[in-house]
């Protein structure tokens, strides 16, 4: 059970574990999908199946899988013959029915799409061709298009006749070629005088994206302009889809979660509830990326093996050095990463946040520095020690402010995502520096360690 | 200039830097606040001065400082009269003034407040009451309730009349003692038939929060249920204020930003245009914390001078063991802290997460250590070298996915933010632990390592 059960949902879960299904079809026509799927995800393997025959006649199970996470919906839709597929997808919106299918293999999708009718499978077909994380591939193809000559009482009564079930924010005025040219929030239509024409009384030139626009384009702009949905149209301006706010949040969660993931080297297919065998082959790689890149600073530590052995304090202090370059860096890189996904700042703008990153480690190594070249000192009872500690210090710190402004900056200037292996770049700059500088320092200075 | 500035924008700027100021002036009552505050943050500070005189005597001023990065916002309302702040003030949205009220000393909250009309006063005295990531706190108590007794055709004559200008997705219905009882969505008024009233045609028992509930589960609601908005009561169901969807998109890149924050051991403070003097008062603090765990793994070092000056490769190696632990352990944090914030598991459903990280950690220490030990046996020709790489790889990354899982779920069962501070506690346990597994395998089996 979920933790704050509703009235419905109990009701339902009692029905469906009574057997009482014709009961428990009626109560679930009343839950939203997302409180159906809080239920599914509690049940076992065998009460996964039968709830799955229960919601599969209804017009919301496209909704219900698709609230699932990833890898149950997989499984589940394993489970279903091609011909009941087939059945539910040409039932479901056609936007759910794209993401049902994206699931499946590519020969699966063929047999399912060839039991369909020729328009409905040209519709999905026309879908499955946009890439999953832009415009076209989150819109829904749901909306209400008027042509911008007609009346706006006749516009209520076409509402009133065929469109009494969808939701809706705006109203999207084409021209006699399908050209996207004005919208008409719903609520117009109720203050408005209803012998104009909805040319007159549209918003011109309303904000749209491509089909092509990315996802995190489509949300910045519903988000900075407070939209509650976008229009999307062709190259040549054809309205083709509608991305609404509701799907706009799940983007933003979205890609968060990949900024989240990617700073800790993290794939996204990747959930809580990924089985073991899978997580390992998504996690593993990164992990022997990181490996080789330690074997990089312990070839450099091994540059100085015989530094170390002469004075053993040396290998004690080193991982300071090293560690704190890379919590540094960590948050040079964060800040940068997260301004670059809120478009606080870009590549063009970056100077000045790669002189602050600068500025910044100056000041946090010589103030680190300084309380560990006295820790050192007290410590050790070494001048010479806490010097080159107080240095390596300051050296590491500001290797971490440029690596850590540096690398995701270029790495959106050449269109990749800023924190996809960035943290891998970073840290092994201020492994490696932290490591040469420090150890370099000893070296040179090895007789005022040693007397 | 923003990258792609619409006419809108380049004719306001133009206007603008001409000293058209009654032709900009009429311009930016077309363009959307956060078109404005896009230009306004290019300027140089003397502009921005005098463009704040522009907008101040405008109605979207506080929409536009609201938009506006909060440091840059502050610097500006110091620029301001307590007089001439009072009455802009007492233009704008009670949400919007609350929210440019929280940038200000106490002092100068009082200064402001006294300037006002009992009434206003009253209003944003009240709504200063909730703390800022409440659904009090983020709420606006510009809504329309209706009486659950009127008739449809009256509901949309008082729409007509009192509320055009708004913007509005539901109608809140209450009951003679201001009780909530019942939404009705706008477009229902457009398909219902007038004559009834809003009793029968209302969706009772909505969803709704309570004026303490905190942001991201408001949020929650919002996304899971796919709302436009959500209203909100105080404990005994009055209707006091509703949160739009907008102010939700804003909530989940604030919460978004919290977790890769704290994860990254930074304040939430900081933006990427925060002064540099405030930025390192913001992240000193945490290096410092930073610094006292890493001296922790040093003293772990320290009791193995003795063994590290028997055999120097062993300093070589262990940052090996200490880094990958620390890789290992960040990619189960992040995976169980993302969980958390998205409602994928919580402490009661936590155990098999934590069977699964420990799982992964045998079996990404299985791999990485066959890996590393082979890599050691050729670059040091030792056999036992080898295996205790091996091993401590091993034991390194069991102890990273423990840490990783069990620290921020216990901080969850603690009502504490489970990113914050869990990856100090992480890295020092795969750092003391990973040194202290590596280097005391060596010292017992000194002699299997030097012949």
């Amino acid at each position: 059970m979920p933790n704050n059960p509703t009235h419905a949902q109990k009701a339902l879960l009692r029905f469906f574990t009574m057997g009482s299904f014709e009961h428990a079809r009626k109560v679930s026509a009343k839950l939203h999908p997302a409180e159906i799927a809080e239920l599914f995800i509690q049940f076992r393997r065998a009460e996964q199946l039968k709830f799955l025959e229960l919601i599969l006649s209804g017009q919301k199970a496209g909704a219900i899988l698709s609230e699932l996470p990833e890898d149950l919906t997989k499984d589940l839709l394993e489970e279903i013959s091609d011909d009941r597929l087939a059945k539910m997808i040409a039932r479901i919106s056609p936007d759910d029915a794209v993401d049902l299918l994206g699931y499946l293999q590519e020969g699966r999708i063929n047999q399912i799409l060839e039991q369909l009718s020729p328009k409905e499978r040209w519709e999905l077909e026309r879908l499955l061709l946009y890439e999953e994380d832009t415009a076209g591939g989150i819109m829904t193809t749901e909306y209400i298009a008027l042509n911008h000559s007609i009346l706006i009482e006749d516009a209520i009564k076409q509402l009133r006749e065929k469109y009494h079930t969808e939701e809706l924010s705006y109203i999207y005025v084409i021209d006699d070629l399908n050209n996207l040219i004005g919208i008409l929030p719903l609520r117009q239509l109720i203050f408005t005088k209803t012998n104009q024409i909805l040319h007159d009384v549209m918003i011109p030139d309303p904000i749209r994206v491509q089909t092509d626009t990315h996802q995190k384009e489509v949300a910045r702009l519903v988000s900075t302009y407070d939209l509650l949905a976008i229009p999307v149209v062709t190259a040549d301006n054809k309205l083709v889809g509608v991305v609404t706010v509701d799907d706009i949040m799940d983007v933003l969660e979205e890609e968060a979660t990949a900024d989240i993931y990617h700073l800790a080297n993290l794939d996204t297919d990747e959930h809580v509830s990924t089985p073991v065998p899978r997580s390992a082959g998504l996690r593993i790689p990164w992990l022997l990326i990181n490996l080789a890149t330690a074997i990089l600073a312990a070839l450099t530590v091994s540059l100085f093996e015989k530094t170390i052995s002469q004075y053993v304090a040396l290998a004690v202090m080193m991982p300071i050095i090293a560690g704190m370059g890379g919590n540094a860096g960590t948050q040079s890189l964060t800040v940068i990463v997260r301004g670059l996904a809120l478009g606080e700042l870009d590549f063009s703008t970056g100077l000045p946040a790669i002189l602050k990153e600068l500025a910044l480690g100056l000041i946090s190594g010589l103030v680190n520095g300084l309380v560990m070249g006295l820790i050192a000192y007290i410590w050790y009872r070494n001048f010479g020690l806490a010097v080159i500690m107080l240095i390596a210090m300051i050296a590491n710190l500001i290797i971490a402010g440029a690596f850590g402004a540096i690398v995701p900056l270029f790495l959106k200037r050449f269109r990749l995502d800023p924190a996809l292996g960035s943290s891998i770049f970073v840290t092994t700059a201020t492994d490696v520096g932290g490591f040469f500088v420090f150890l370099g320092l000893a070296t040179l200075f090895l007789h005022f360690l040693i007397k």
